[in-house]
């Protein structure tokens, strides 16, 4: 959810100071933005989701699928670590049915390429867990349609500005219920496995905040029942278009040279770094006032830089170099950063003609539903259904 | 639903022609109001649903269940006759937890005292089968938001005039989502049996009405795969307070003097009429317009004369008995009609503890699920959630 939702908002991220340190930087004690972080004593639940809304691009990587791999691999034992694929919530928007159902699979051997082990992390379609769709209807009915309608999602997805009630002559004839009341399935996927930290974009923090607020109006009407979830605020990776500098990198642009997915070939991505918008001045310098296009190109490297340096610290490396031999350099790096990612998806997706995929995620989807029917045990229980 | 939307409506309900003709009257080729009937031929799916919020009165059980076993017991074979306690919802307003754990076991037994068979009828609750919110959610992302907005319960609930909008200062601070939604709940539950038809009051048909219109939102953008049900409009048995014979009988009135419970004893009967209002003319006459009281008991009579005569003829036969020995006739009739609902109501009750009704209702949620499972997977299907 957090990825699609991202690419589809309207204004520009305002990103605060980077809130994720890193752990090959800081392997402990390490701090998240106002929140407690998952530590090695406690019983944590990181929860977070995609859409499956094709292969991920870059912006989609480096801003969330890449966290959760560092999430996996630096949570202690006792912390319980679910992805969900949230089909449900793709359909708050026309989709094709077969498209979605092949969106999904290449979104689940994603998952699995990018190094998320099923075996540690449950990954699991959402529509595979009917209690999502259970407590969102539980959580709907002390949920304020008020607070609902000052939400800006459902505004930007239908292109409406953000003064727009859900009921005004524009949005009342295109407006589905779906789309309106997206956030408290949010909040249920969330709350259903009692997550304790959810990694999100700075542009996310709003549904988060909603979140906590149906903690707050369950455990107000029925006993202190449900968890309410922290941020984990993820890096704030600004990527940006190959084709616009100003524009975030999406899976909406028009021009598919603008995004580079992650399963694109060396071949790609050399085509589409080579075609990148640069300007008139044949050398390399990080100035992302006056040369934004280079500067992008230069963010994009420190993202893959195997040593970490910083965009500004590669714009000294590289000073020397024009344009086009900068390019193919960083058309390299990135190849080889993508490279095992792009052959264990290729692996997975040809493995057994797709049987492995539903292995796979059947078996996450039992214990999802394991995880889930434990909360809807209790929260049953709390309102009387039995 | 049926039951308790109809009790907490403000408005007198506008009586039509009754349109369901008694099925002992017609026992072959009888006709529905603009509908086909349920016939021998046919593989007809029968819903309908009641809220658990305490023992029905007399006006739920000649509004609706009376004919729930009428349909039971005049329904060819192959018509699958599905009855749901909906205990999702009973939560659309505040409940006592204890309350709705209690309600929703008499509720259960209930519907077992009456007649309904669980080994020819489906019985169940609402909650014990996920497709129900699952299939809800699906239809909220093509349901309208400015259809429901325009709907009438969630004022009628909240007591607030028909021409309020949900985000008006009075409503939105009020309203929640679930009460917001309900109807596509509602419709969810019929589609989710591929309902063909189902039996509801008039004040009902604007909520069957829009469940045909998430069918057809659905099929526009997935295809033909949900069923239009059709209105089985339920006979008009008007079912007055005992109090006051301008209101409806109903649960919310504060005199429990005012209705008589379908398990109340022959000594409650007997207090109850006895202290009905009436007026100062003491003798039998039925003149709805002048003496509205006396003719809401001959109404009541008629509802339960063994020979099915009308409130007319009641009067012309009683006219020579004085009111008190009308009374003693009227409760003793009542009494007798419902002497083996109690009976068999507090032998279920009483049946091993309640063990009973979890064997029963256990047995019904699995065919239920059955039932609802066969349509989510040609749902799925369709959607591309698999």
């Amino acid at each position: 959810m957090l990825l699609a939702c991202r690419s589809i908002r309207r204004r520009p991220i305002t990103l605060g100071s980077s809130a994720f340190v890193r752990t090959a930087d800081r392997p402990a004690g390490r701090r998240f933005n106002g929140t407690a972080a998952p530590n090695q004593t406690s019983d944590h639940v990181i929860f977070s989701g995609i859409q499956p809304t094709g292969i991920p691009h870059l912006g989609n990587y480096l801003g969330a699928l890449q966290q959760w791999v560092k999430l996996q691999e630096t949570s202690p034992a006792t912390t319980k670590l679910i992805y969900s694929i949230v089909d449900l919530h793709a359909i708050t928007v026309p989709q094709d049915p077969q498209q979605l159902k092949r969106w999904k699979r290449e979104a689940f051997a994603t998952l699995l390429a990018i190094g998320l082990n099923p075996d540690r992390s449950i990954l699991f379609f959402q529509s595979s867990v009917p209690a999502h769709s259970e407590l969102m209807w539980i959580l709907s009915t002390t949920a304020s349609m008020g607070y609902l309608s000052r939400m800006t999602q459902w505004k930007s997805k239908l292109s409406l500005p953000e003064d727009t009630s859900p009921l005004d002559g524009g949005s009342k004839s295109k407006l589905k219920l779906g789309l309106f009341s997206y956030p408290v399935l949010q909040a249920a996927d969330i709350l259903v496995h009692r997550a304790t930290h959810v990694p999100v974009g700075e542009d996310q923090s709003q549904h988060l905040e909603f979140s906590r607020e149906c903690v707050t109006n369950f455990n107000h009407a029925y006993g202190p029942h449900l968890v309410a979830p922290k941020t984990i605020l993820s890096p704030a990776k600004r990527v940006m278009s190959l084709q616009d500098p100003h524009l975030k990198m999406s899976k909406s642009h028009s021009d598919p040279r603008s995004r580079i997915l992650i399963t694109d070939s060396p071949e790609q991505i050399h085509s589409k770094i080579m075609s990148a918008l640069t300007d008139s001045t044949n050398s390399v310098s990080y100035d992302p006032e006056n040369r934004p296009a280079v500067s992008n190109l230069l963010q994009l490297l420190s993202h893959f830089d195997p040593q970490g340096r910083s965009p500004e610290e590669l714009g000294v490396v590289y000073a020397n170099l024009n344009l086009r031999n900068f390019k193919t350099t960083l058309a390299e790096t990135i190849s080889s950063q993508l490279s095992p990612i792009r052959k264990r998806y290729e692996e997975v997706m040809a493995e057994d003609d797709g049987a492995y995929i539903d292995h796979v995620q059947r078996k996450g989807a039992a214990k999802a539903r394991e995880s889930a029917e434990a909360t809807m045990a209790i929260v049953r229980e709390a309102v009387g259904l039995y």
